[in-house]
């Protein structure tokens, strides 16, 4: 039984969502399953120009075997209200958000107890991943059923993804850090421009591709990032700290000669 | 006429300082010229484990056709006072230090009339060009003579570098925010460890990347980076201003929920 199998004996994966992320999600699952989409901005029967993924209803999408949730945090809850009266037994149902503790907790009070639930957090995005997914890591949180072995055979191995398993909490507690703190020197930098090209340094440009690759984020996840992750405020609490005690260093050192 | 002719048809070219930069200077040329080193810690006949460099005393290496001043900003105007004796007629004198509006104007004003002067600064380090320089940058303002073309496509040519030619004032102009950023955000990562190293993102791996260059770059260098460029305290000021701004948004959005 290969991991392929896992999605490709389904007859179709339901996606809600089809913003930036879940069009990234459908241009990699499509080879490997029929998708049926729901979007409220994407009427049923729109002619989506993928092959392989076709605009469906909400009870379309909802009563697939797999359903991935590819919505905002801050329009998960109301999600998975909508989608409860189709799910069928036994369905799995994923989400995808840039914070696990926050979602976790709405799938499990709100999910069916029949429903299978994995909370994952796929840690890349259309631009970090533009020459493919090959190699990223995803964290991967099973909070309730027997299929996320499979799922994560899967991802291992068909998708070629780093799998991270975790739980909600360890999972929020470092990507406070990780992202938290990306995002922050991203808008500092981003504040900064225009910035040199041409005395820069391999550091610098480090620097750069960093800030590059989040500052056209969707504002959801960055909304999602700084203010539904349970320990980002004392990540920035703490970056703020330190570059006050850097700033008094540097102011104690005296101007430049 | 080749490139490579310009040094080896030296019989030997002086570098006076032997720190960890020096050594990777040395480490490149040797298989273009002879050298002779002088640095205050090595004494002349300290046997160098490097075929073609060897350890003579101030006077000789000084007394080179091509003399590299591998030394501290700080140091430069005593190095340049005591070589100036042993200086030849029409002899090269480089410098390869952080900041160049201070080494420039003391370089012009403390060596003699015929020396012929290039102000340089690589833009990589022990670190960053652990792998190699070429592909590398380096920023190089000729200041007086001749024989900065035949240099510069030794650097070019030679050993594969990407030579930008500026003046002193534009490259610190620019270097105060390259070099400026990257060493203050490093230091504020450096003060957040320890960093997650599971749940990471491709961008904040550049993060990572971007410190670990030049958290162990000499103190020197900080130190000429952030006081001796005359336009790196206005880089700081606006760096701390920009946190401060996003800071306050980040407040008034409100804590976690």
């Amino acid at each position: 039984m290969s991991d392929r199998w896992f999605l490709s004996t389904q007859p179709v994966t339901g996606l809600v969502g089809f913003g930036a992320f879940g069009r990234l999600i459908a241009a990699h699952l499509r080879a490997h399953c029929r998708i049926r989409v729901y979007d409220p901005a994407l009427p049923r029967g729109t002619d989506i120009p993928m092959a392989g993924v076709e605009a469906g209803s909400l009870a379309q999408a909802a009563s697939c075997p797999i359903v991935i949730l590819a919505v905002p945090v801050t329009a998960l809850e109301e999600t998975v209200r909508a989608i409860r009266p189709y799910l069928v037994r036994h369905a799995l149902v994923v989400d995808v958000g840039s914070v696990k503790v926050v979602p976790a907790r709405i799938m499990c009070q709100e999910l069916p107890d029949h429903v299978r639930i994995v909370a994952t957090h796929p840690l890349f995005g259309p631009q970090s991943a533009r020459d493919g997914i090959a190699g990223h890591r995803i964290a991967v949180c099973p909070l309730r059923g027997t299929r996320a072995g499979r799922l994560v055979a899967f991802l291992r191995r068909t998708l070629g993804l780093r799998v991270i398993l975790t739980t909600p909490d360890a999972h929020d507690r470092d990507a406070a850090t990780a992202q938290g703190l990306t995002h922050l020197l991203a808008r500092v930098l981003v504040g900064m421009e225009p910035l040199p090209a041409r005395i820069t340094t391999r550091s610098f440009e480090h620097l750069r591709a960093a800030a590059g690759m989040v500052r056209h984020d969707a504002p959801e996840v960055y909304h999602a990032i700084a203010h539904l992750n349970p320990y980002s405020s004392a990540v920035r609490d703490r970056f703020f700290a330190i570059a006050r005690q850097v700033e008094d260093e540097c102011a104690a050192a005296g101007p430049a000669p």
